[in-house]
C-alpha cells in the first residue's frame, strides 16, 4: 500500500534515528535541560538570525498552539484566525479549553488577507460595545496553511504591519514551516519570519522527526514562566534530550531544508503531471499537500492500492482529496501514483 | 559521570529501539488507529485479565493525570489526593487549570489511609455548607507513591471499597507502576489493579520507553469522546503508532515486569548495603526509589561523580536525596556507588 | 432625556419594588432556600406546566448562559449557535472561558433555521476526522432572537425535533422571553417551550425585574450540584430572597405577560408609526426591540432628545438604531419619539 | 424567630431602600456606566485617600474573588491563602474554575504570620524543581477574617512588605471589612488598606447593601481590560446603577462605618454578656462575628428560638456556633439572646 494521506506516516529521516542509536545509552539530566537541547537552540538560533531569541521544544502540534497561545492571552482575550485555520477546526477545541475564542476571518486561497485584518481590529474597537466582547490581542496564521498555499514576505509583512500598529502578537504555526520556505516562488527566510513575528514554530513532526516543535520567541516579554506553562500544559518530555537530538540533527548540515526540498520537489512533480492530464485542484498549492478533484469511481480504484485523505466533497460525483509528501516519499512513488491516476 | 537522580535519563530499553529502527520506513495511519497501537493494547488487556477494558497511550504523566481528571470531572468536582501526590505539587497546577480542586488529606509513609479517607469523605458530606464547596467525585493514589512506598493488596482493596461505597471515582497513577509491582513484597498484580480500580495507567517513561503511558479504562462509562478529549488535551501523537511499537514490546515476553523487576534488583543492593553502612533512610521504599540521607560535605563530594535528586533538607547538616534505578542501571554502577558512600 | 436604548435603564417594576420594601426587614436564610424563592419556583412551575421542573434563580443574563452551559458540556463539547447569538458577540467570551467553543451557522432573520441545522450536525459527524473537532452537544437559541424576531410554535418544535434526532440538550436563552410569548402572532406558551427544551430561562432583568434570570430545567439528569456549580461560578445572591421576591412577583397575577404585552404594544405602536412615515427597518421585530434606520445627520439631531443604541453603519449616510420599550415606557414617550421623527 | 446565623438574612439599611425607591423611575445608562455610580466611586476614593485608584462594583463575594484573581494571575500562578481562607473552602472551588491554585499556609487565629509567608514563598523558589510546581504570585487574606479576627496595621504592613519584597498582589478580601475597622482596638484606616495593597474589596452585602462589593485597585497595572473580564465572569450588573446608588448611601454620612460601629457594638455586648455567664469561644473575635460553644442539648433548645449557623462539632457533647450581628440587629435581639443563653 503507498500512503500520501499525511506527512506523518512514517517513522524518523534515518540520520535523526541514527543519532538516537548512537546515544540511547548516555545518561543526560531530564526535561531538557541536557546539551543536546542546548546545542539544537543554538544552532536554531543561528538559523533564525536571532541570538537573543529563546527556543522551547514542545511534542505536538496541537499541543504548541495551545501551550504558545494560552501562556500569552489574558482572560477576554482572543486570537484571530482564518476560518480554515488549524485551531479553528482542527484541534478539538484546545483553545477554547484554555478559555480563549478563536476569532475568525474569511481565509483566501487559505490565507489572511492584511487589509481585512487591520478592517476587522478597526471595525471590532470602532463598535461602542467592544468591550461587552472577546479582546483580539493575537493574530494567528500557517505558514504554509492548511492548504498548502504560501505567504510571501510581502504578504507575511503586511500582516506583521497591521499587527504592530494594533499591539497585537503574531505567532505563525509552522507546522510545515519547511515546506513553506523551500516552495516554489518563496521568497522568505527563517531569519525573516524571526523579524516579523513574536513567536513561531518550527514543525519537526510534519519534517522528519519523530516527533516535535521548535518554538521561537523573539519577543521575550512573552516568555516569563514559559517551562512552567508548558509543565502545567502536559508539554514537557521527561527524556526531553529526545526533542534536542532531533532537532540538532534537522539544524545539521541544513538537513531541514534539504528534507523540505526534496518533499515539495516530489509534490510538484506529481503537480505537474496530473496537470498535464487534466486534473483540476481544488486548491492551488507549492507546497507538498496536494488536493486534487478526483471523479468518485476512479477515487474508489485509487484507494485499493493507495491511501489518500478525503478533504471535501466537491460535487454528487467529484471528491477532493489530499496528498502529502515528505522525506519518506521516493520518487518511484510518485511515478506510480502518476500512473496510477 | 553517574545518573541516579531520576528514572528517565537514558533512552529507550534496547529491544524497543530495535522495534523502532525495524518499523521506522514502514507506513501507518496516523494518531494511533495503527495495527500496532492495536496490538499493544491488546497486550496490555490481556495482561489485565480485562477484555473489556478500553486502553489509550498517551505521551508523559502530567498529561495523562491531567486529561483523564479532566476527562472525568464534572464543574466543581474535586479529586482527593495525599499532600504528597503528584498532581498536588509537581505537575504546575496541570490540574487546576482543567478546571478542578486537588483536595488534601495527609499521606503516610506516602500512601492513602482508606480509613481517613473514608472518613474525610464522610465529614465533607455531614457539613451544612457541602454544597457551597467543591464535591470530591475522584480519588487519586500513585502506586508507588511519590517516596517509592508500595499499597498492599489489602490496602489498595481497602481504598476501592471505600470509593465504591461513597460513588468516588477512583484513578490510580502508575507512573511507576512496574517498579511497584515487582517491589519485595508485593502482592498485587495488574489484573487486581483493573478489578479494583475504574482508570489507572502503566507507565512507560519511568519503565524503559522512551516516553509513553498506557490509560487502561475498566469503567467504561467514563471514555466517552475521550480520544477527542485527548486530543484537545495536546495528548495525541501525530506518529501515533511510536507509542504502540514501545507497548507492544514492553508486553511481549514480559519485558514491562523483568526491567521493573531488574531495577528493583538493583534498588534492594543498593539500599541493604547502605543500610549494613548504617546510613538513615528518609523514606522506607521497597521500590526503585531510595531515599537517602546524607551528611552535607559527604554529599558535596558525592556529587563530584554521582548525579542525584536532592529532595529534602532534613537538618542544618544533613540532607536526603533520592536514588533511583531503572533498566539501564548496571550493577557496575550500584556497586560503584557503594563503594563511594 | 428620553432612553429608549435598551430595556433595563429604569429600576424594576412597582409591584416588585413595593414587595421588596414590604419584606425589608424580615429576616430569611440565604443563599435562595427561603420561602420567596419557594414560592415563586412553584407559581413558574405550574406557569410552565411543569410539576416536575427543577427551577434555580441567578442574577444576569450572560450569567446564567455561562453558568447552565458549562454545567452541562463536557469537555471537548460544543454548543451550536446563529452567529448574531448573544452567547457568540457579546459576553466577553464568557462560554470559552468556561472552556467551550460557540460553532456558529448561519442567522436569518437573526433565527436558526432547524434544516440547517440538522444539515451542521450531519455534516459534522460525517467528516472522517470528526473527532478530531469539537462535538457539537447542544443548541442555543435566544426567544425572542437578538434582533427582537421570534421563534413560531412550528420553528421552535422543529428546532427541538432535530436535537432530540441528534441527542443534543436544546438550551433557550429568554433574556426577553415575555417579550416573544407577547409578540404579534406568537402562538407559544411557556408549556410548549418547557415541553420542547431541556433548559431554558425566564430573564427578569429585561422585563420588569431590578434583576434576576429563573432558569427551569425540565431534564433534571442536567441538574446535578447546579447549585454548587452556580456557587462556583459566582451566580449565587446572599441575599438570595431578592431573587425569589421578584419572581413572585412577577409570576403572580400574570405580571410578568401584562408588563411584557404592554412594552410590545408601545414597540408595536412606534414601529407602526414609523413605517407608515416611510422609515426603512434594518431588522423585522414582533417584539420590543426596534431597529430603524436613519439618516445619520437626523439620527445626531434625534439622540439631542433621545438616547437610543447605534446598532450598525448601513452606508455612508445612514445608521440602524435599536429602541426598546419596557414596562416603563409610557404612552407619551413613544409619542413624543414619533412627533421627533 | 430571631436569626443570627449570619450577617445576610435580611434586606438593606432603610437608607439605602429609601435611594433606590426615590431613583427608581429614573433612566439611566446600563452596566455601570451611570453618575451614581460615579458619584460612589469618587467618595470611595476619597474614603480611601486614593485619588487614582480604580473603582469597579461587582455584585457578589465569591464572583469578586473569582473575578479579581483570574484577572491578575497568569497560567501556572497560584494565589497563598491560609487553610481557612473563603477562597479555600467556601466558594465551590471558583479560583480552580478560573484556571489557579490556592496554595495554603497555616492559619493562626484566622490570620496569616508573616513570617511564616515570607518563609513559605522562600522555600518555594528554593526548591529546585520550583519550575515544576505552581508559581506563588498573589496572596489573599481576608479582613476580618473568618473566624471574625482582625488584622492590625502593624500586621498587615508586615504582610505587606512580604508581598513587596517577594513581588507579590497582595489582595484582601473585605467582604466584612466595615467590622473589621470598626472592631474593638482596630489602628487601621482603609486609606492604611488602600496604600498598603494592589487591590482589596469593601463589602456592602454583609454591611447594609441588598447586594455589592467595590473593589478597589490602588496598583492600575493590573486593571487593563477588567470591565470585559468582569463581563466574562458574568459579573457586570444590567442595571449596573443599583450597585452605584447602593455604594454612593454607604459612603453618605459615613452609613458604612456608622453600621459597623452598630454590629460590632452589638456583637460586644453578646460577647462580654456571655463570657461573663462563662461560655467558652471557639475563635477569639473582636467583630461581628461571635463563635461560642454551646452544650448540645442546649444548643437544640436555643435552636426552637434563635437561628444559628453550627460551625464545628468540638466533641461529642459540645458544638461551636456561630452568631452575627448586623445593621438590623436591634439590642432587643441581643438582650433576648443573652437571655436565652
Amino acid at each position: 500500500m503507498i500512503r500520501l494521506a499525511c506527512d506523518y506516516q512514517e517513522g524518523c529521516h534515518p540520520k535523526i534515528l541514527e543519532k538516537l542509536i548512537q546515544t540511547n545509552m548516555e545518561s543526560t539530566v531530564g526535561y531538557g535541560f541536557d546539551a543536546y537541547c542546548e546545542s539544537a537552540k543554538a544552532k536554531i538560533r543561528e538559523a533564525c538570525q536571532a541570538p537573543d531569541a529563546e527556543v522551547f521544544l514542545l511534542v505536538g502540534g496541537t499541543q504548541t498552539n495551545a501551550t504558545v497561545i494560552r501562556s500569552i492571552l489574558r482572560p477576554c482575550e482572543g486570537v484571530i484566525a482564518v476560518k480554515s485555520g488549524h485551531i479553528n477546526g482542527h484541534e478539538g477545541g484546545a483553545i477554547e479549553a484554555g478559555g480563549h475564542k478563536v476569532l475568525t476571518i474569511a481565509a483566501h486561497d487559505g490565507k489572511m488577507c492584511p487589509q481585512e485584518l487591520d478592517q476587522y481590529i478597526q471595525d471590532t474597537f470602532a463598535d461602542d460595545a467592544w468591550n461587552h466582547s472577546v479582546i483580539p490581542a493575537m493574530v494567528y496564521v500557517s505558514q504554509a496553511t492548511e492548504t498548502g498555499s504560501v505567504y510571501t514576505l510581502a504578504e507575511m509583512t503586511a500582516i506583521s504591519e497591521v499587527c504592530r500598529k494594533h499591539n497585537m502578537v503574531l505567532f505563525v504555526d509552522g507546522a510545515r514551516l519547511g515546506y513553506a520556505l523551500a516552495s516554489e516562488g518563496s521568497d522568505m527566510t527563517l531569519a525573516d519570519l524571526a523579524r516579523l513575528t513574536d513567536v513561531f514554530y518550527i514543525g519537526g513532526t510534519k519534517v522528519g522527526a519523530m516527533f516535535g516543535e521548535a518554538v521561537v520567541f523573539t519577543n521575550k516579554t512573552l516568555t516569563r514562566n514559559f517551562f512552567t506553562i508548558q509543565k502545567q500544559s502536559g508539554a514537557v518530555l521527561a527524556k526531553g534530550r529526545m526533542l534536542g537530538i532531533q532537532f540538532d540533527v534537522l539544524f545539521t548540515d541544513n538537513l531541514y531544508f534539504e528534507i523540505s526540498r526534496h518533499a515539495v520537489a516530489m509534490a510538484m512533480k506529481l503537480k505537474e503531471a496530473l496537470k498535464a492530464k487534466g486534473y483540476q485542484f481544488y486548491a492551488e498549492s507549492p507546497s507538498n499537500q496536494q488536493f486534487v478533484i478526483l471523479e468518485n469511481a476512479q477515487l474508489a480504484k485509487l484507494e485499493e492500492q493507495v491511501a489518500v485523505s478525503r478533504w471535501a466533497k466537491v460535487d454528487d460525483t467529484h471528491t477532493a482529496v489530499r496528498l502529502c509528501t515528505s522525506w519518506a516519499t521516493s520518487e518511484e512513488t510518485i511515478d506510480k501514483v502518476i500512473e496510477l491516476l
